[in-house]
């Protein structure tokens, strides 16, 4: 799926193999390349929250293994299957608290567990495993469908991106980098500026990585450049992602977006949205209601291990933020780009693909 | 002047000592705690170039002793003392380009030795010392005007700041800084929001040491989190410095400026500049005229000597941006807060200190 890392060998961001979950250890590209290996639900979990794998749809997908490894050990050693599956499932769900691909991909999985309920715990664990390869393909398909919707709003020339939307958040070609990735392959000349993203860096090591793997123009700026960049009249256009979209289409996504959609709207530039609808949470009315992950004070305080503030310093690290509906241009999904309202917009969309019962669950 | 760095020993950001300028290494704070001695004006010109010392007033400070060092040198070894003095001013002058405190000061120097044209070289180096020491002494003193002016425009509650402006930035006290320690020292209730203002962490290293030497609350967030918190109703009142500010109010500051102005606006909060009236270049109409120094590229890819980014990745480094005067709510110099419209402001400012013979030049 994934291009390759070394020229080599074919690597992917999450890779089933030998009974065990193998993931990129995302932590510490592009320094160095090492792979994770979880054989224990409870590893899958451990991985979510340490960040080895991030991205909503990655984290989805490797949470649907991660029930797998749990059903094979519950085959073996619990004395009530399904009670321990529950609890699993909660340890998964409650692993990061932001993105809601992670819950979906998990109750997906339950209710494979749920429409069995006379199949033996060992036979649903085989059933289980083609569920998690099933999410693992759609994620696939998934990105190139919104790389498809979203290429032709790209204009030529520069698009500005945050965090990493790629093949490392999805399980392969990802999502604003997949329309990035779509446009691109379509013959619009571009470059990425992408935002370094603070604290964690995904910008600065994960999509300036990925992008310069396959020759795609990328400069690289601290997140504080943007409004100077677009000021110079260097970004046609903004596309990020997404870890949850309420109803009212306010979007949940890495810390820093919010600022980059006022500031994009403050120079007239369009600011996309790229997510699949797994990542629409139309149980919340607005993104206030949305939990926001608060991280280690460390993730600030320290960068590659070295201390880059006094010691003591009060921090504070919300993993994301809240760019209010006002603020975005357009949704593109895998099954079509909406456009304000999005109550409407957003509502008709999955009413209408639960009336064809689609490939969303 | 300066606060105790060590609690044993007062250290200042510039010292003039045994016929040298020592300076703190601000590149290494808060980690470690060394000095730089220059005892040439390239020396300087090299402390300045590499952020050894950083800050306009400061900078202008260190120029005026480069300056010195420079006569003395001079007087000892050249064969035209002017002539050798005006290519000393220049490599001086062209260490850093934007802030303009730098060529104020060395222009206040050079005015020493045009109006001393009989003077010999050795008497003129001890005058040029003199001259040194008043600019020294003026912008302590001025940096507690400034902080006068402005502490009653510190809201009480969270003030959020940009950059290091402190002590450290100047001689002593600081210019936004030295708002938030008057107004501290009022009595205002305060939290400082340091944004840590990558790439070279003047926020994280700097602004957020000064403030825990002084038990002020602070809060250190990544630049990318400042439209989040004010969204989260934490922040009352912005407070920048300035390099440079052009006769019609734009603010040439430390990259990342722009951005904020624009998130305060949008969030209803108050922006405000502190700056000596020797950041103002009433020669220049506008911010787009003054030149913006593009630094290199490894103080992005690389943090503490570690890199953060894929080798050879493209990579913009302006170290400022120029905000434009309709984002400022006024600017705080030690002659009083200048309001908009700022053309008719500013040169009444300067007029009036003109006619005076105010102690600028």
């Amino acid at each position: 799926m994934n291009q390759p890392v070394s020229g080599r060998k074919p690597v992917r961001t999450l890779a089933w193999e030998d009974g065990a979950l193998h993931l990129i250890d995302q932590r510490r590209l592009p320094r160095e390349f090492e792979t994770v290996t979880c054989r224990t639900a409870e590893e899958v979990a451990a991985a979510i929250r340490s960040m080895v794998v991030r991205g909503a749809p990655a984290i989805g997908a490797a949470a649907a293994y991660g029930i797998v490894l749990g059903a094979r050990e519950a085959a073996e050693g619990a004395d009530d299957f399904r009670a321990e599956m529950a609890r699993i499932a909660g340890r998964l769900r409650s692993a990061r608290p932001t993105a809601v691909n992670l819950s979906w991909a998990v109750d997906r999985m339950m209710r494979v567990i749920d429409a069995c309920p006379h199949m033996s715990p060992a036979a649903l664990a085989d059933r289980l495993l083609e569920e998690a390869h099933a999410i693992a393909a759609e994620d696939a398909a998934t990105c190139r469908k919104i790389g498809a919707h979203g290429a032709a709003l790209v204009e030529p020339g520069g698009v500005m991106t945050h965090c990493n939307t790629g093949a490392l958040a999805t399980v392969d070609y990802g999502t604003a980098l997949g329309v990035i990735r779509a446009a691109w392959s379509r013959g619009t000349p571009l470059r990425v500026y992408a935002c370094e993203t603070r604290p964690f860096l995904q910008g600065a090591r994960l999509t300036a990585w990925e992008l310069l793997q396959e020759d795609i123009p990328v400069t690289l700026i601290t997140d504080n450049m943007a409004a100077h960049v677009m000021h110079r009249g260097l970004v046609r256009s903004v596309i990020v992602g997404a870890d949850r979209i309420t109803a009212n289409g306010d979007v949940v996504n890495k810390i820093g977006t919010y600022g980059l959609a006022i500031l994009a709207r403050e120079h007239g530039i369009p600011f996309y949205v790229a997510a699949p609808v797994s990542t629409l949470d139309l149980s919340l009315e607005h993104g206030g209601q949305v939990p926001i992950e608060e991280r280690a004070a460390s993730e600030v305080t320290h960068i590659a291990g070295q201390p880059i503030a006094p010691e003591g310093v009060d921090v504070l690290n919300p993993a994301f933020d809240v760019t209010p509906a006002r603020y975005v241009t357009a949704i593109i999904t895998e099954h079509g780009v909406v456009r304000p309202p999005y109550e409407e917009g957003l509502a008709r969309l999955v009413n209408r693909l639960d009336e064809q019962g689609a490939d969303i669950a």
